[in-house]
């Protein structure tokens, strides 16, 4: 593709502040250390107080977030993890790393995430976790998921990696679960300068061997030093869960990443907000096209990182064409269906009874919604898309 | 330990020019995508360039790159890999996460670092890999310990995190072996922001494989698309090597590293030069006295990234004790040897013949040595030692 388009999807979400890029230069001018300092501590207080948990770990990004959170589950041979077949390969490939067989669930025609009858259905004597995904920014049922979790006995890890702030029946998306995963990738509603994930947890022992996994194995040692470099500044030990042994990976975020991610949740929810505006805004420009079905929350319980459609009449592939060619406007489709995907097929998880998620993807378009468009960009993308459609319809 | 040292050992090993500063704003308002853009392939670029060698990936840490080294090798049950004791965990752990079983080697008691005798002594018929450390910044003898290892069939792995811009026999540390390595975190001579890596090849499926091991299976499709949406905008399938499927990880760093790292590529050899004159002022201090034993090696073959000596006669536990009681100076000890961590013992790998690691660790002390420290801080520490050692002379 040699397009250059007038309106791209962008890799990009926000701008900066000029306070947040002032902030950017200074920490990096004085943090002592430059990682694993004072910042990280701040940011993960800070993070822990905004969502309600009683743990927050800062990793180097989501994926290696979602990689702890499959150690953390402790899979036997043959266990099986219950994963939305409509996300992103980051929520699921972790699981299969570390032993458990993936089961594909289906997602909610409305809301595009899965709920507790889609999981209930593919419950099976082996599942031991399910993994939820407030993909598109929208808080999947926790309520209803976490009963039926709890009454089977199962782990439950919520990737709320674009789902920061969203409320689901008076508590954060992420504190729900035994695990919460967060992501400030470039693409999300805010960013640590492109990369950067949090792991948060309720239970004691996974908050007790989290920081050795994620630091090489670092911990102290047991018994008291007299002398600081007595026998060594630091120790590195066996991480053990459950009187079982985890290997150490080294997934720490850098101290201007954090200062940064930390100044940043003293606006999410404005973002959040400005986002489901722009969304009502939009979606209400396309009220009387019955051909576009998007999904309207008016609440804290979306956010709208993204904003998705799903397109009647087999328009959609007509429709993104004549956006880029005739608008200059990238439209996009999000999320291939794992199971279709070859690496999924390869190790034997291509099958999936998810034709929700099937027929969505093959019949949806995801918008440039990023957060530093302007109120002129949205009109004129609703003016191209109004266009399109009447086209369309003949 | 509450003690505030007036000379800390440091987690910061320099400061940012101000352009570096201004590079670093300036890259955080624009960058778009925030990574994994064209900061990285023009960081990537100048690194090749610099280093001499085909393929160069920016990564999240050195330690991932060791991750991706260790996965490199296709390691066969029961294959070994030759690895100094006296190193940094992360040169070590990832070996042992894919597969492989650990073979200690001893150091050279004058350079603290393998060479080709000390490889050879512990080579047996299941070794497939050998790790070359070039601990403190100096090289290692690359050329006998390639002959070594190509007369063997076995892989090499040169761990330069600590020696960017080492010359070897006219060739850059890491530009030897079958896979180079190297360190931006927080202590090295120079650092992208306290956390970032590369990892260098020249093997071209190396370098084909890489790419999807470092973004989560990431790739293209294998025939060209005639839309950018269908069947999706990337696809993802399953890394292969040899016939052997290997899993992905994420280990991208984000492109305000990315410019800042090829920014510093600029002065690394400034950095390098410096730090080596100040420990030939700080050594030839000591030229009296015949209880300290520094490396002392003038050239480019030694960065100096640390300094270091053997203290004789059992006097290092008073020595460090002195230095930080009376005169408020962090001196530490470093690399406990691998094989003592609880760590490897626990995981059956806490046997290893080597003395000279034994040694030098129980007698060695690390000497404050970041490339901030003043002229006045360096005089103070080596009048300090000087005291002390007199005092413990007499």
């Amino acid at each position: 593709m040699s397009t250059t388009f007038k309106i791209p999807f962008s890799g990009r979400a926000h701008r900066y502040t000029d306070n947040e890029l002032d902030l950017v230069r200074e920490a990096a001018g004085s943090a002592e250390p430059l990682t694993q300092g004072k910042f990280r501590n701040a940011f993960e207080a800070k993070f822990r107080n905004y969502i309600g948990v009683s743990h927050a770990f800062t990793t180097c990004n989501a994926a290696s977030a979602l990689e702890l959170s499959a150690q953390l589950c402790s899979f036997e041979p043959g266990d099986e993890v219950i994963i939305p077949s409509h996300t992103y390969t980051a929520s699921a490939y972790p699981f299969l790393k570390h032993g458990a067989n993936i089961v594909w669930a289906d997602i909610d025609p409305m809301t595009r995430v899965v709920n507790a009858e889609s999981i209930e259905k593919v419950i099976t004597k082996r599942t031991r976790a399910i993994v939820v995904v407030h993909l598109y920014g929208y808080g999947a049922d926790m309520k209803e998921i976490m009963a039926l979790a709890r009454s089977r006995n199962l782990l439950v890890i919520e990737d709320a990696a674009q789902a920061l702030g969203v409320d689901i029946d008076g508590k954060k998306a992420g504190a729900y679960a035994d695990i919460g995963i967060f992501s400030f990738h470039s693409h999300k509603n805010v960013t640590t300068l492109g990369e950067g994930g949090m792991i948060t947890v309720h239970d004691e022992d996974f908050a007790r061997v989290i920081p050795m996994l994620r630091h090489n194995g670092h911990t102290g040692f047991p018994e008291p030093q007299t002398d600081y470099w007595i026998p060594n500044m630091g120790n590195v030990d066996l991480p053990e869960l459950g009187g079982r042994s985890l290997m150490p990976n080294n997934f720490c975020l850098g101290e201007v990443e954090c200062a940064l991610g930390a100044a940043l949740l003293d606006r999410i929810d404005v973002i959040n907000n400005e986002k489901r505006v722009n969304a009502m805004t939009f979606i209400d420009a396309f009220s009387g096209h019955d051909e576009f079905q998007f999904h309207r929350e008016n609440s804290t319980r979306h956010n709208y990182h993204l904003l998705v459609a799903r397109i009647a009449n087999h328009w959609r592939d007509d429709f993104i064409r004549a956006m880029s060619r005739e608008f200059g406007i990238q439209c996009v489709v999000q999320y291939y269906p794992l199971n279709r995907y070859p690496f999924y097929q390869k190790l034997g998880f291509g099958n999936a009874d998810c034709p929700v998620a099937d027929d969505f993807f093959d019949n949806m378009v995801s918008f440039p919604f990023h957060h530093s468009l302007s109120r002129e960009d949205h009109a004129y993308i609703i003016d191209s898309a109004l266009k399109v459609l009447d086209r369309l319809a003949g």
